[in-house]
């Protein structure tokens, strides 16, 4: 049995019932549907389940939806909305109109519409079934963001060339006689995703201080013997799925400090790799990463390590599982990734992220690029 | 007074409360701050508002965002948060204990959240005051979206210069010895957009009876003597700010009957530009529209005119106010589309959309790009 429908019949709901367009992940997974307005999900055990549309979506929801939509006036949606404020009670008649009895929603569900619902129903809170049932991939899931981490190492290659190709001038990157800098790698980055049908947004390229910050996008001229980290999670345009990786680079020589922290990354990487299989918990794997940080001397707090060691790869650039603290058993199934990262004000930062499927016996690297410092 | 101050005291609230990602606009609004992950966002009437996000973020929000952020730790999130299932609860405490009092939430705020906050304080929802404020832009937004639609245009030039130097053999468009397809145009119009720090999500080029769905994005080979549907709508990718223009044109002849639709289209259009300024319900422009049409024969429900004639855009590309049924006044600082189109299934479709900001005796167009069928 589903596990949406095992959720529906042990909460007592009638139905399964979601509202949102398909930039929440968990509707863009049951319709399979983009769509920049919201559409109303609706599942009952053991039924297709149907997903209401506006008339205007409805013969392109038909072409390319998971199953055939309804209008919102078939739905009586329009029954009782005579103005702009009857919004939410319009949409709460004709949800429970359709689910026959109490509904299970989403965590993330609006409370607005919860509220005009319980007029009519009780409303109950799923916590995350959909989600948890989105981190345990099927092969075509896999294999989709197999093709984005293709695209993915192409705009990784193509900006590690950028550097690899400067000069260095006063200290500076320069390319082409222009200063390479953090805005010009990262356009060169998207255009190589563009080409492969994939868009990514506020791709990191941080250098020396600014690699400190680890969500820091990077601006700027790049500089020679400082470490630059690149940090690349497109999403492909049609299918919806991310892929996630990171390299650190330095032009020149790095300093012992920051070699020191780059051996430190990749051995970690290579560590939990090792562990990772199902069944082993997330926060196990993350626990020993601090461990081998600690026996080198970094600190997992607000420096050094100041992460969670991955997290789940699909529909969204960030999803379960979690490998970090409170992060439970692995499956087979997940893809996850494992970003081992080191930050120190007045030295800079190194990451090295690598993304697999999880297997029951080991971790699947999807991950071919190099993973050198010096280039 | 501010509206959001206003909209707290008269709910009785002590604090107004957001719960999300920069994904989410108002939350992008009231912080500037891009964030995949969520951050809490919590004003008292006459105090600044503050922010909550990671140890992880603590460094780039204080530099970007508007405001001195909190860290989840100094904010009190991790003092009932020991397992993954505490994270509502432990978040809940930490707003309640912020707060001080009662809270005021958006219509979109988590249901889950809002539940287990209702074991500390009131849960007051808030219709619409963010949204609201962001339908009314400042001179700033305006030269923000006003930057978007110069990246637009230039995206439309290079769309429209291919159809325009495409030759035909066997009734399709060829260039460069290959087919002219949808996805090669709207690849070019992504390039485009890139080159100007911009992105866009579901370029439509839909030709012949593909542009008889308003929102079907296009595919395949481009016909001649058919109109091709092309609808843009990026994103600057730093602002967050969008623009939204649409142009339909043919290769060769087109059929008597979609020239008909075009020049119904594109009187509907100035139609509207002329009747919209501050004070004027959206609704009343929507019906006109709608008489027009009908005067020259086109119906406007399941086919020919299907949709609203525009829509605010900002950091959404749909937002407030509407130019459709049930919209209310028009207000200076608004920016809108206008946006007449005809879908006849078996004929095709058109659509013309200009985007301009709505003033007190008038509508200053934002769109320059010339609205020629013929190409």
């Amino acid at each position: 049995m589903d596990l949406l429908d095992q959720a529906i019949s042990s909460s007592g709901a009638a139905a399964y019932v979601g509202y949102a367009s398909s930039a929440d992940p968990d509707m863009r997974y049951l319709t399979r549907f983009q769509t920049t307005d919201p559409v109303i999900y609706l599942k009952r055990p053991g039924e297709r389940g149907l997903m209401v549309v506006s008339q205007m979506e409805y013969a392109r929801a038909a072409a390319e939806s998971a199953f055939a939509p309804v209008t919102r006036a078939e739905a009586g949606l329009f029954t009782h909305w005579t103005s702009p404020s009857d919004r939410w009670n319009a949409t709460a008649m004709a949800i429970a109109g359709l689910a026959g009895g109490d509904v299970l929603v989403p965590a993330s569900f609006p409370i607005s519409l919860a509220r005009s619902l319980e007029a009519h129903c009780r409303v109950l809170v799923d916590e995350d079934t959909v989600r948890r049932r989105r981190a345990v991939k099927v092969p075509a899931e896999v294999d989709e963001i197999r093709a984005v981490q293709q695209a993915n190492e192409a705009a990784m290659a193509a900006a590690v060339g950028l550097v690899r190709a400067a000069e260095v001038r006063d200290g500076l990157l320069v390319a082409g006689d222009e200063p390479l800098t953090a805005e010009r790698v990262r356009a060169e980055c998207h255009r190589t995703l563009l080409a492969h049908g994939c868009r990514a947004a506020d791709t990191i390229v941080a250098c020396g201080e600014q690699a400190a910050q680890p969500h820091q996008r990077g601006t700027g001229p790049l500089e020679a013997c400082q470490p630059i980290v690149i940090d690349i999670f497109p999403q492909d345009e049609l299918t919806g799925y991310f892929a996630d990786m990171t390299r650190t680079v330095v032009k020149g020589e790095p300093p012992g400090e920051v070699l020191e922290m780059f051996e430190a990354a990749r051995d970690a990487k290579a560590l939990a790799v090792g562990r990772i299989r199902a069944g082993v918990e997330g926060a196990e794997v993350h626990q020993a990463v601090i461990e081998l940080f600690a026996e080198r001397g970094y600190p997992s707090d607000a420096t050094g390590f100041t992460h969670n060691l991955g997290h789940g790869v699909g529909l969204e650039v960030h999803e379960l599982p979690t490998l970090g603290p409170g992060g439970g058993p692995l499956e087979t199934g997940n893809v996850v990734t494992v970003e081992p990262g080191l930050y120190l004000p007045g030295v800079g930062g190194v990451r090295i992220e690598d993304m697999g499927l999880v297997t029951a016996d080991g971790f699947e690297n999807l991950t071919r690029f190099p993973e050198e410092l010096r280039v």
